[in-house]
């Protein structure tokens, strides 16, 4: 499983403010810790306050480059940003994300093929964020078929069924767990897939609760990696245990040790 | 999710003595209390020392009748231990269980079924465990047919696949999960499906971790009972979590309390 840390985003905060203040310190601790927690990628995200999106994405990639060794994550819905920023990175990139708008996908696949940058594909478009199981996979085809169309590696790319909060869609997580398989067999390789994981318990209690639990269906469901809060230990500690069960790595008493040290 | 409370087994040290001291108060405690943390349902087992499995059945029976008004789970490999308990219990009682043995099936099928109870049918026989999905297909399509063929109600038929602890069979949980789902399609109506859920975990560390990351995902996979220890506090809020989660019951902020309550 891919981890992505979610934490770097202007959305919370005492972010938000790190980035106004160009307070390197606290965005290089966070970038630690997210690591040393068990990320592989940060993403980055300057959040909706940001008056200068381009110049602090760049500052952000910046900071992080400066202390890890690590690929990022760049989460804008700004082609530009993405484009300037992708150009930035020392490690391969991810380009985060596209929807299933035609014009997005013109702009942002050819960007992330010439980048060699993965591409995270949301499920949704202009009308929103379907409703059931049927028009996900719809999207998700309509997505696999432009990458077809223009070369782009579909090794590179992340699908992402889009999981609704419960206490707003209660009965859109089944569709999402039962989607996560079918993605697999739109086409050989098969693409990835992704999930912006905290998004399930948005304005609920007991979200650590949610998330690991969720998280569990959808291992097992096929997901290949999650944008989400490393430092729930919990939530990482169900992400080991669910690799174990499902026979991924060789089990030893320690295993949440051994995994972590790997 | 039926969840039937695994404390009272004599495997346990504490049981096994109150059992052969006649002692009342634990018994009754415990059954008090895994009834108040969420079991619908008592498995009894006089464990593997009992001088008289027979006597102590049905003297664990009475204990616990006098106490609470509750299904009781006759967990014994002795048929006549079976006939006489089921004989007794005040309430809808379970046979657990069969093998998929001839002449188990030949006996206890119509035991349960002349007492009105339920039947756990495990998916092994005489040869053991089976290591992979096929063949625990195999044993419940005969347990379904001979139930079938006996004109035993299928709804009262609870199908164990028969999990095995991580760290002896660490490849057995995939298929375990795997075919609950199958379980499902083979008659119609579907046969139920339950699992001992503490065997996954026996003799590794962090068992509760273990048992809950893999109850989210039998749940998901079409789980309808699991025998448990019901005075794990996570694992129930698990179980809990998950039932929201596929949208089983209306999403309030506290859910877990509202569940509780009912």
């Amino acid at each position: 499983m891919l981890v992505i840390g979610e934490l770097l985003n202007g959305m919370y905060k005492q972010v938000a403010k790190a980035i106004q203040a160009k307070d390197k310190k606290t965005i290089q601790k966070l970038a630690k810790e997210q690591l040393e927690a068990g990320a592989q990628i940060l993403d980055l995200n300057c959040g909706p306050l940001s008056k200068d999106p381009l110049g602090d994405m760049l500052w952000l990639i910046e900071t992080v480059e400066e202390v890890a060794e690590v690929s990022l994550s760049l989460d804008s819905t700004k082609s530009n940003v993405i484009a300037e920023g992708l150009a930035r990175l020392k490690n391969k990139g991810i380009v985060n994300s596209t929807s299933a708008d035609e014009e997005k996908l013109e702009t942002l696949i050819p960007l992330a093929k010439k980048h060699n940058a993965s591409l995270i594909g949301l499920t949704l478009d202009k009308k929103g964020v379907p409703q059931d199981k049927d028009r996900r996979l719809e999207l998700a085809v309509f997505i696999v078929e432009k990458c077809q169309a223009k070369g782009f590696p579909l090794e590179d790319l992340y699908l992402d069924p889009v999981i609704l909060p419960l206490n707003v869609a209660q009965n859109q997580a089944k569709e999402v767990l039962g989607v996560l398989t079918e993605f697999k067999v739109i086409s050989s390789p098969s693409p990835k897939t992704i999930l912006g994981l905290s998004n399930l318990s948005q304005g609920t209690h007991r979200r650590s609760l949610l998330n690991r639990t969720f998280l569990a269906m959808a291992i097992y469901s096929g997901l290949d990696a999650a944008i989400l809060d490393p430092l729930d230990k919990e939530l990482m500690d169900t992400l080991i245990a669910a690799e174990f069960i499902l026979n991924r790595h060789i089990y030893c008493p320690d295993f949440l040790e051994a995994y972590r040290k790997k």
